[in-house]
Formats: structure tokens, sequence, C-alpha cells
């Protein structure tokens, strides 16, 4: 039994005629880290397996790419830079490279990890959105914020998750001004002014709609920006054309070459994995489109 | 060490001198259930502390009353019933009443779990909207789909959650519609034509906004109810009057006692939490809120 200074939020540890070892600790982020302190260490350095190793990491954040894709765009790179290990973390919001430093002297570490990084970004480019716990939605409103532009939504099979995204952020009303849940299709035209004509020929999951949306988006919401998503969510609602996944991502504004603010871009997705992986997946792609749009 | 018959999936059990003892088993579920049942339950068994036990139990879901309101309610039975035990589990989707038995043959166990949880259900009333893993979004378009009767959404503070929740469910799209996310105060009136009157006299956070935008969800969205909420998620906005977490949801159609379908219901809410909790909260409270206009 391990207890802390308090007598209170035992942990235990045991350990086996082979040495082996487990010690289970309270779930408190307060109390795990005194008792990591008070209880674990010492048994550790009494058994010379604790003698302090500076580790320090830095993550740089991608979107947009697969895990395959990546390590090829990271060539000589993609096992590690020089003493700095790698480690691919894969996950809804893209993939994610971790840079570590075991060993090091900490400014090393931290020059060494800076420095690479930068390798990183100059390989994976316009991909990488941040880094370490960057949130891409806090990234897209920080880009309209420095530009002065306003940024209105249409959503629909995310249903609000787009949205539900931008205002999780503290101050996101500074620049997102809203937009329409675009579910039904009477919605996307009494609402975003997609055209009957247009649902009916070219079908509510496709290029016009998407840039129809997201330029309604726009003007509805008197923003400088529309985004907008339509797609197949499932777990029905596919065909070989358009299958589950499917996603038509686009946006209009703030203006572009040609000075036409409508002369949106588009694209086509096809997400893998359950209804709200594809959800989420299609939010973040969204978001990224936005993010290079301000950017590029 | 502990290995499957695969010889894959290794976990590792250990015991001390005290017969102390902890098995560490493979997190993928599959893998895990076929370690316990080969590997696992024969050395419990060894040891006399693996003689199997029945244990069922059933959960039943409430929203809209505290901890200590629920256990009032319960009275006589908040210790549990009979030799079911009673747990509370407090969550940010109300409080789950989780009924357990133990050590009962099956057939009695069932029997007394159905009558448990059906005088549990007779104290609590309304504040019951299902069982076990019942979701909230999904037990309002159960209710819409069999009334015959669209739900469109205005949301403010939420700024999508409502509308992800309910779209999360496969199949929503029969029932809902969409509707607006009125992030910004202008968008409340060009696409949810609140009065700037309204907006300017009695504020944003309101009981005349909040009415005004489920109206205006309701018809823009040609849909037969209309919920909307606007509130304070924080961490800032707040006042004395209207501290973060202040809420103001309301519901308007689908036919009210007068025959008018705008004569729609508010109510204020003063949510803790964190900006995540008070959105989230935010969102029950107003599913509930249609679960009660529909059924009561």
């Amino acid at each position: 039994m391990l207890t802390n200074h308090h007598g209170t939020a035992p942990g235990i540890w045991l350990e086996d005629t082979r040495h082996q070892w487990v010690a289970m600790l309270p779930g408190v982020p307060r109390e795990m880290r005194e008792m990591v302190r008070e209880a674990i260490m010492p048994r550790l350095l009494a058994r010379g397996i604790g003698t302090p190793v500076v580790v320090r990491s830095r993550t740089l954040r991608t979107t947009g790419l697969a895990e395959s894709a990546v390590a090829e765009r990271l060539g000589d790179l993609a096992g590690g830079i020089g003493p700095l290990s790698l480690a691919y973390l894969p996950g809804v919001d893209g993939v994610d490279l971790r840079l570590t430093a075991r060993g090091l002297p900490e400014p090393d570490a931290e020059r060494l990890l800076l420095a690479g990084t930068m390798q990183l970004r100059e390989r994976v480019g316009r991909f990488a959105y941040g880094e370490d716990s960057a949130d891409l939605a806090a990234v897209v409103l920080e880009a309209c914020r420095s530009r002065h532009v306003r940024l209105a939504v249409g959503e629909s099979c995310t249903g609000g998750v787009l949205g539900a995204r931008l205002t999780a952020i503290p101050g996101s009303s500074a620049v997102f001004v809203g937009g329409v849940i675009a579910y039904d299709n009477a919605v996307k035209h009494t609402m975003l002014d997609v055209s009957e004509r247009e649902l009916q020929t070219a079908g509510a999951v496709s290029e016009s709609v998407a840039l129809a949306m997201a330029r309604g988006a726009r003007s509805r919401g008197q923003a400088d920006i529309g985004v907008a998503i339509t797609g197949i969510a499932g777990p029905d609602g596919g065909s070989p054309d358009k299958p589950v996944g499917t996603v038509w991502i686009a946006v209009a504004g703030p203006q572009s070459a040609s000075g036409d603010p409508d002369d949106g871009v588009a694209r086509r997705a096809v997400f893998v994995g359950d209804r709200e992986e594809i959800r989420y997946r299609a939010a973040q792609a969204a978001l990224d489109m936005v993010r290079r749009r301000l950017t590029d």
C-alpha cells in the first residue's frame, strides 16, 4: 500500500519474485503526481532504475495526408532526425509527428527539437497546421482575425459539428457569425439559396451544390468567407457512384484572384470510418480548406 | 506472462507474496475477453475467488434534477430496493440510476430489476427519459417521428452542438430539417427574424429572444417545432445579472392548447461547468424540453 503524506489517496505497489513491479495510482492528476514524487520515485531510485533522464518532445500536427504519404514526404527523415526519435500518431485530426529527445542535456534537446521540427515542416509543407496541442479551429479563427474576415458555415451531413468546433473556442464570436444547418434539401434552397434545379440535377452531394451552399452561407451570413459541407455520413445512403464517406467541401470568398468573391473552390473526399468519424473528418477538412484559402 | 492460444496479445500476471495480484490485459476488447476466459478465469478459480456470480443491472436515465433532488424524490428507495443496490451516476447528461442484482438466480434478477425500475420511474416521473444506453437525441427524434412532426433548431451559444447531437443519430433526416447557427446578433435578426429592438432592449440572452429564435427556426425551417438556445457559455461575458452558465431555452410549436403554434414555452437555467460542459448541458436541456413538449 502506498500513501501520500495526508494518508489519503492510497495507491498499490506490487512486486513479484522476479522483481517485476506494478504501481497503481489514483486517477486525480494532482494526487497522482504527488505520489509519483513521494512514493514511486524513491522506490525506483532504490532499484537503480529511476535515474532521471531528460525527455523532451515536440509535435508537428498535419492534416490531409495519410500516414504512408507523410512518411514518403519525409524521405530520409522518416525514421528520425539524428538522435531524435520520430513517432507517427494518426488520428481523426490527421497525422501528428512527435519528435522526442531522450537523455540529452536540456538546451541541446530544445535546440535539436526546434531544428528538427523545422526540417519536418519543410517536408510536409502546407499540410502542417500547428504544433503540440494546436486546434485547427483555433488556427482558422486566428487566421480570420488577423485578416479581418468573418466566417459563416453551411452544414449538411455534419449537421452542426463544424459550428460546434468553431464555437468551442472562447472568443470565436469575434469572427464566426454562424450559419445554416441545411440538413433537409428544402433548407438548402430556402436558407442558402441553392437552386432547386441544381439539387435535382446534380444531387445534394455534388460540387455545384457545395459551392452554392458556401456562397449562400457567405451572403446570407453577411460574412467574408463561407464554407460548406455536403456528404454521405452513412451508415445508409451510399451508392456505387457516391459511397458512404463521400463528401464535397467548398469555400467561397474572401476574394479570389479574379476579383469575384464568389469564385469559390471545392474538393471531393471519401473519408473512412463510422458515421461519427466521417463527420468529424469532414469538419476537419473544411477547416483546413479555409486555412489554406486564407494563408496560401 | 499470459498468452492466448495464438501466442499473441500477451498480458501480464503479477502476484506478490501476500497473494495480491494484478492482471494486465490487451486493450482490444476481443483479445481481452478471450484472455479473461482462457487465462484469467482458470487462475481465479484455482484460488477459489472466481466462483461465478450472476450480476445483472438496469439503468434508468434522468435529466433535469440534481443528484440530491433525485435522492429526495426516491425517498425510502434512495438506498436501494430490497436486494437490489442502487448507484447514482451523475454526468453531463443528467443522473443515471443503476440498479444491480448480485448473486440472484437470473430469472429473479430480471424480474426484480424490471419491477425496481418501474418503482424508480414512478418516483422520478417526467425526469426519466430512457433506460440503459438511451440517448436523449434519439428519444426526441423518435417522439417526433411517431407524431409526424418535423424539428428545426436555432442555436446561439451552443453553436451547433444541438444539431450535431441530433444528426449523430442515423436516419435523423426523416424528422430533423436543420436550422440556424445564430451566433452573431445580426444572424439572429436576418435569419431567424428576431427583431433588432428585442435584441437591444431585452438582450440576446433573454426569454423574449429565445422565444423569437424558436419561432424563427420553426417558420424559416418550415418545421412543426422550433427549439432555440441562447446563453453565456463563458469563460467571459458574464455579469451579476447574467452569470456565465445562464441559458434561455425555448420551444415553439407544434400546437398549443390555445391553438396558436407560436405560443411557445421558455425556461432559464444556470448551468455549472466549463464552456464545453455548459454548452453540452444546454443542448441536453433543450432536447428534454422538446421531449416534454411532445409527450406531456
